[in-house]
């Protein structure tokens, strides 16, 4: 887990589909609510003078695009799924930042730190109710050509959704807790991070019709996918280097953040595990405390749970994917992508 | 508009019809979330215990079973529409007053203030994800019988909930705006409220199949009903009983809320509106001279003509219900809806 991948061919190639027909959306926001969406996607900085930037990298984008083409599609007739997903994934960025209280995004200021609260809130509704219309009416974004199933891939967006929103609300509900074991913020990372990526693997093949077996198995890549994703993300949360995440190292210590490797240090039974409950009781850590924390998940397995769980998941996604009818070229590049994400920002 | 009107038979009969529903859909939340939507909705108190309440008068919900009704089928096939546009409703109430800083509603603390701000804004992105699912896949809620246009329906209230949005977010780019016209203001409110009225008294009709001529005319009377009932709001906001609103006397005021009647005073251009726009200026208005705003808004003509409003935008509702092709006892009904929110409250 700690080489250098290079970005795949496909997340460039999605990214030039999709990154017009965002614009487009965000175009039917009125021009209050599109300076604020269009501060959050990186297009403009907070005087709203152009940034010459398209956003992010593309993972869920690319995963929609190609999620079409597994169907034996075009993969622009993924693209009103890519620009749903993402507006739901912005919009549940907006929200979190509002609700942790998080000051820095991608080395920028949060929009409700350049904004306000009120406006990062309505803002990120706007970008849910534009989800909902891009996909529901996918002709917004796609011209001719095939009649899209709008209908099943609003559901199956809006279930995703409400799946994300669930795993937000239970980690939120851990800050409360004391106990929380490694099963129970799995479960909770599955839906905050799975359910979407699931979702975004699935969409395009459900936008062109696919059979239900195809859309189970893609839906079950992206949803494995994303805990091998998750489990990363907890890893980089703690060891990460603060110059790649943006974040301050230790990160996710600082917050007492009950994430993978430390649930799975608490669960572990052996001795260190009364020090670090005591630590991540303390309210205010000196540096030398988070760095025994640190090394304490460490010692007590945390680490190494973590990134089992990371490989294991990762196996479960391309094992999914093995089972499914699409053709090989697209089987090819979802691999490439499982293990350009996987693989990330050591 | 002074005299006190019973509620209409429908808002009760469609109360009882749309309560289990509602209860049915909130169940679908994880218990964090549902407890939280029990409280918002007034089925608990702060500590969960069940108030006996089903919650609120029903306006929306009424005008969803009567749209199924008024395209000919019967009132529980517009169930699912009634429920999806009362969690757009209220997930909107507490985004809102999460906001507005707002911590009382219907003589209740609101959910910030019970489980701060963080919950309140998942519970709310939970609501809008919920009635998405609900309007979506109507058999949730409705066993047997029609196969319902969930797609229709779900693209109706997307578009609906992204007017309101755009509405509140005009709003308050109102607050630091010194002029605003009572054409904006207008404008603002036709979303804010309007828009949700009329997918109101259109999703029971769209969710049945009944013709576009029906739905547009549906759609328009809960346009025009909307702008008469926030019309009579902002009139309430000013010169209401604090009793029966459950706020402060002269409550917009004190917030110095750009509303129909002051948008209109100001826009008179007689003598006084200096001196109103000076006191609007003002940051903490004392009680003299927040009687005194009242007192200006009124002579310079801002009650009247907003009473002239409420009045016009009825009779335009009622003429849309006219050119409608539906049943006599569903216009019957309309009727008295219609004339009941507009009188109410005096």
């Amino acid at each position: 887990m700690a080489e250098v991948t290079t970005v795949p061919d496909v997340m460039t190639r999605a990214r030039d589909l999709v990154a017009p027909a965002m614009r487009r959306s965000v175009d039917l926001l009125n021009p209050e609510l599109r300076n604020i969406a269009a501060y959050h996607l990186g297009w403009v900085d907070a005087l709203g003078r152009s940034t010459g930037s398209d956003g992010g990298k593309g993972l869920r984008p690319a995963l929609a695009v190609l999620s079409a083409e597994a169907a034996g599609a075009e993969g622009r007739f993924g693209v009103p799924g890519a620009v749903a997903i993402e507006l739901v994934h912005n919009y549940s960025l907006i929200h979190d930042d509002v609700m942790d209280v998080d000051r820095e995004r991608r080395h920028r200021p949060t929009v409700w730190a350049v904004f306000g609260v009120a406006k990062a809130i309505i803002v990120g509704d706007a970008l849910a109710a534009l989800a909902q219309q891009v996909v529901l009416d996918p002709s917004i974004l796609v011209g001719d050509g095939l009649a899209l199933e709008g209908h099943q891939a609003a559901l199956l967006l809006a279930d995703a959704t409400a799946k994300m929103i669930a795993g937000q609300s239970q980690d939120m509900a851990f800050e409360d807790r004391e106990h929380v074991s490694f099963d129970e913020c799995l479960a909770m990372e599955a839906g905050k991070t799975g359910a979407l990526l699931g979702c975004a693997a699935a969409i395009g093949a459900v936008l062109v019709g696919a059979p239900a077996a195809t859309v189970r198995a893609l839906d079950q890549f992206g949803v494995e996918l994303g805990i091998s994703f998750q489990a990363v993300d907890d890893l980089l949360g703690i060891w990460g280097d603060s110059k790649t995440t943006g974040k301050p190292s230790w990160s996710d210590l600082r917050q007492h953040k009950k994430s993978l490797p430390v649930t799975a240090a608490l669960s572990s039974g052996e001795r260190g595990v009364d020090e670090l409950l005591e630590l991540l009781a303390t309210d205010q850590l000196s540096e030398a405390q988070i760095e025994r924390c640190a090394e304490l998940v460490e010692r007590l397995g945390g680490r190494d749970a973590t990134n089992d769980l990371a490989d294991s998941r990762l196996r479960a996604a391309l094992a999914a994917l093995d089972g499914a009818e699409i053709p090989d070229d697209a089987r090819r590049q979802f691999v490439e992508i499982a293990h350009f994400v996987v693989e990330r920002q050591f």
